[in-house]
């Protein structure tokens, strides 16, 4: 018998290129730029930046922050690094040292920036067609100098709605996107689609695309089957296995009350590791069995630590045995949908977790 | 102006300490240990090992993994760390180096604590009463031999059911605990009681309370007025502020639009920082004000790195101010409750990211 007691993270960085080259089957004209913000939405951005530098051949790379810049520049030294929430004053000693492009957000961007510019280094500048999040809109960019267009190396947009492949702001925002960019900055390259936006029509791509979601296995176009791969499996052993009466609850607040006799497994995993807890009473791991998978419903609320499941109709299994959280079979997106969330947001909560015995596969 | 980017985890380790006396004071016969796990709720297990065994004397830690036994090892050299979730295989070396107590959940992690002794360590044993999680039953526990039972240092068990303070399950399971230690155990130190017990009557005490949650600032006993201090603050930029006409939408999927001409600000936080994604349209910030606390409707999705918030109604926001997200006048208790949550999970998601400009008052 075998005792474990950690949850485990796998994260297959072969996957991970083979989508990554995937996309750029889809996008051949655009350059294929790499979104790892978020710590690689939790999965190691100085891993996943390393082997999409030295196999993938990626030379461009967005990050939220100038400190998430900094983890990976010494794995990318002769690519672009740019930093999409823009320059702040507590980062600016970075920017300055790893010569990191800002994107310019907001005039208020622009202005700190001409204070503040760094020798070599042309920004990006970031238009709003629609989102309405980040970006200048038009009546800022009319107050934009020749000067200051032309200290700018891309212009880019965010698409609002791009995992509907019909919905009506894609074109909408394309349209505005090339009339600004046509009208203010036609000498420009360009950038409009994420992972999402690759999946619509070409003329989407422009001269960049940025992607991220989709290189990590999130499905960015539901609407088509496409060849996105999981990367990660997530693993946790039982550390107990004992028996429910008739009329016994589990878990904190009694939430949940045997109907009939059960026999339950403690899985090592719990909600500080990352997993939803509003999944309680209602989400399932899985067993491999020789030739089949057996599921198991997570009864009464997920703890810190802890899921409580109920193997009662699955024979054979005992502490140690490793069940499955994450993997091909269940993956981020089908637990998003279990939790009423994206899978990006569930791999962001997982993936940054210490507690995971961490895997490269590679 | 001030032009920053990134968000502020502000962690106040004084008010931490006040907690934690203020917890002694209700149990004042009992042991007042520490629990850590899950790296104190995100807030830096060495750094709240640190002040609570230096100032708060704190002499007994609990901990879920060795690892993180490790983790606050240094600062505690002289205290008792418990690992609650026993001991796995892939441990056993730090088990060894720093002498950790296990926990015994299982027969078999008995019988692997058994092969893998460690010498002048005595475990504790951890037996059930009802919340069908860890813990020997009571079929097991007459298993022990004489030996066993004298090789354990401690007897606990945990409550299902304790923040609410007229709830059946408590003294079912008090006298259940009562009734083993007693039949089984009358020799050893018993501990029942979390942070939520210890607001129960002084009998569910024993003779040692494992203090959390309440630490942490979590209001574990909610049917009471008690004392706990709120001990962070997160905060964000604006990092752009914006007009929306009547009829245009926000963030992606379009679920936000405006019905009437809005000002909106762009805040510099989002689910990559632990920020539910659940309060997309519901989420509120706050604004403090010369005599005032001004609030902020969050409109549309939660984006990885963003928020969008409607401050139509609040005059004089610029670029640069900083939002507070929780404070003591919206704590993770009250955004637990918001997003269907409790402040445990609230707690442990935005204290792991890295992206957080972290200060630690002290």
């Amino acid at each position: 018998m075998s005792i474990f007691t950690r949850p485990i993270l796998e994260i297959d960085l072969n996957k991970l290129l083979d989508n990554y080259n995937y996309l750029k089957t889809i996008a051949p004209k655009a350059v294929a730029a790499s979104v790892i913000k978020d710590d690689a939405y939790g999965l190691g951005a100085a891993e996943v930046a390393a082997v999409l530098h030295d196999k993938g051949n990626c030379k461009n790379f967005f990050v939220a922050y100038a400190k998430e810049g900094e983890k990976i520049y010494p794995y990318v030294k002769d690519s672009n690094i740019y930093v999409l929430q823009g320059m702040g004053e507590e980062e600016t000693l970075i920017f300055n040292k790893l010569k990191l492009i800002p994107v310019i957000n907001s005039l208020e961007q622009l202005e700190f920036w001409k204070k503040n510019k760094i020798e070599g280094v042309k920004p990006a500048v970031h238009i709003d067609t629609g989102l309405n999040r980040l970006g200048l809109r038009e009546d800022e960019i009319k107050q934009l100098s020749k000067e200051d267009i032309s200290s700018f190396s891309l212009v880019m947009s965010h698409l609002a709605c791009a995992d509907v492949n019909d919905h009506f702001m894609n074109h909408q925002q394309l349209d505005e996107f090339d009339r600004l960019k046509k009208t203010y900055f036609p000498l420009l390259k360009s950038s409009l689609a994420a992972s999402d936006g690759i999946f619509l029509e070409e003329k989407f791509h422009c001269d960049m695309v940025r992607l991220g979601a989709a290189v990590y296995g999130i499905n960015t176009a539901p609407y088509l089957k496409s060849n996105i791969k999981n990367i990660i499996e997530i693993k946790a052993p039982i550390i107990q296995i004992a028996e429910l009466k008739a009329g016994d609850y589990a878990g904190y607040s009694a939430t949940y009350k045997a109907s009939s006799n059960r026999k339950i497994a403690i899985v090592s995993i719990g909600y500080g590791d990352g997993y939803p807890r509003n999944l309680s009473n209602i989400g399932k791991i899985f067993f491999k069995m020789n030739d089949h998978i057996e599921h198991a419903n997570v009864i009464g609320r997920v703890s810190m630590d802890n899921i409580i499941c109920d193997i009662t109709n699955i024979e054979n299994l005992k502490v140690g045995d490793i069940s499955y959280i994450i993997d091909d079979h269940y993956n981020v997106d089908d637990m998003g949908a279990d939790s009423q969330t994206i899978g990006y947001e569930i791999l962001s909560r997982f993936g940054k977790n210490p507690r995971f015995y961490r895997k490269y596969i590679k």
